[in-house]
């Protein structure tokens, strides 16, 4: 099954269940009215979403429009358009690895057992298309292309298989990053406020089902294709590298405290050892131009740069559909 | 105007107009179902909100109930269950240097333009008597008093003046803090994820002009009584000793982002220079005798201790009404 919203009425959209091929899209009203609401009622709503997604499937549901459309024409919010946390983990240590080799320092031991994880502002998810917004270019503007799980309630100190059986949803995030912003606000020593903006998730979210045999052990095994202005950034295979599973970053999360229905939990950033798969941010080409050619050459984003970020599955079919966001100066 | 919630039926409880002196509160449905809803809709409903206040203060909301005894009955929420953000500052640099003094380590310079903040939970936020819920004693639970404020809708770089204006309601927090946790999960360098528990909010949240000419330049300028097992562990002035104002803190907050209404903006742990005040936090107890005695002794909070956390106005009236909670095991 797989869900979207679209924009409006209020601020949590209007569910959508949306096709397997992402054409058709109808509004999921007589079942629930928001993907918030949904989540905190799952058992009693699930089945009655799955109901509609089978009678689109069929071409039975008369008010089905066509959901490219709808994209195209920025109506599409997020799947859940504002979210009660994010907390984005760093599963992937590839990338962490090349953040501290560029400033000469080693991963701390720790960070194989114990998952990096920090808390993000969720309160305002991006749609897929709209763009990224900013006061300066000098803030470094960064995409980071992540698979991310939307989940039920989750008690505190759940255990890997509780946190597994608390997925809901899979799709994928933008998590945009001031990357020189970064480093003065890490040096306080209390994670990121400044350092982050809001974030973009994928046009629609789906049930782990819907992955078949590429969802094993919480990881998503297919390769998430970041492009910048049209061009490869790279194409890490997110089930290749990961120290952590959704299914650990969850637990994690939970560990002191309960998650509630609608929590987003992040993998941070996809990265692969094998350096011709290249990367998904900036970032992390800068660090590995500058080890290796002593300068970061790829530039950060600036306004009216674009990015896209897709997952397509063995036959070249889109899973998410694609973030596709333009940076754009911010005015109040 | 006083604000609150009843739990129910939803996770956004029910609203209620509460009077001047917390006896009485009337469900406010006919203006808006959830604060969440009016803070989303201030401009049309702050004037409904306020009529039902006139009405209820003047004995004549026919369905108005003992707002004590509703509280007494655990059926009070926190004025908003659960917020989108929580963006928690340290706006009195007296706690970070007792911190800091006692690791033998100084306050950097910056710290004292720069406001330091981290972004922690929101999606549960604990009503005024419900109880801290932990798996174990070891985590070194304790409690934080401060102030918070509740905003509408705040554009990304928001001045201060323009972040004083997007105050919508002020109250107090109790920010569960798990001291033994912290260390290491800070030496990893992203913030707090494991190390802070769900907070608590006061029963009340009020519209600033409540508090009078106690509230003056962004700070409440009124002691905030902390008790530990009936015990007084401080009574700090808010209005002392704040290097930041919640218009400071917000705009900090908002610096690279817009708040969306709901959000949450704390002061971090008051504290006074004047140690005769005591403190609104275990944690800063225990450091000035570490430095000052050789060792620390107060403890950290266990199964079945007592914390109240209060603010009173000159005439001795409780504010936002009593923070009273009971540490108990967590069961899931």
């Amino acid at each position: 099954m797989k869900l979207a919203s679209l924009k409006g009425p209020g601020r949590d959209g209007t569910l959508l269940v949306v096709n397997a091929g992402l054409t058709r899209a109808v509004r999921a009203e007589g079942a629930s009215p928001t993907l918030q609401h949904a989540l905190e009622n799952w058992d009693q709503i699930e089945a009655k979403l799955r109901d509609v997604a089978a009678s689109l499937e069929q071409g039975q549901e008369r008010h089905a429009f066509d959901f490219q459309d709808a994209l195209a024409q920025g109506k599409v919010a997020a799947p859940l358009p504002r979210a009660y946390e994010w907390l984005d983990g760093s599963a992937y240590l590839t990338h962490v690895e090349r953040v501290r080799r560029a400033r000469n320092d080693k991963v701390p031991e720790s960070f194989y057992t114990d998952p990096l994880m920090y808390q993000g502002g969720a309160g305002d998810m991006m749609g897929a298309r709209d763009p990224i917004r900013v006061l300066s270019e000098d803030w470094g503007v960064d995409l980071e292309g992540e698979v991310v799980a939307i989940t039920g309630d989750v008690p505190m100190g759940a255990t890997k298989d509780e946190a597994a059986a608390c997925i809901r949803l899979v799709t994928l995030v933008n998590d945009v990053s001031f990357r020189r912003l970064i480093p003065a606000e890490l040096a306080k020593g209390f994670g990121f406020v400044n350092g982050k903006g809001a974030n973009a998730l994928a046009p629609v979210a789906l049930t782990p089902d819907e992955l078949g045999a590429t969802w094993k052990d919480g990881k998503v095994h297919l390769k998430l294709r970041c492009d910048v202005n049209g061009e490869r950034l790279g194409d890490p295979n997110a089930g290749v590298d990961a120290t952590f599973s959704l299914f650990d970053l969850i637990a994690h999360a939970a560990k002191t405290r309960e998650l509630k229905a609608g929590t987003l939990v992040g993998t941070g950033t996809i990265s692969n050892a094998d350096k011709s798969t290249g990367y998904a941010c900036l970032m992390e080409a800068r660090l590995v131009e500058q080890v290796e050619e002593g300068a970061a050459k790829t530039p950060f984003l600036r306004f009216g740069d674009t990015v896209r970020i897709e997952m397509r599955d063995a036959k070249g079919a889109s899973v998410f559909g694609a973030i596709e966001q333009r940076v754009e100066r911010y005015a109040k």
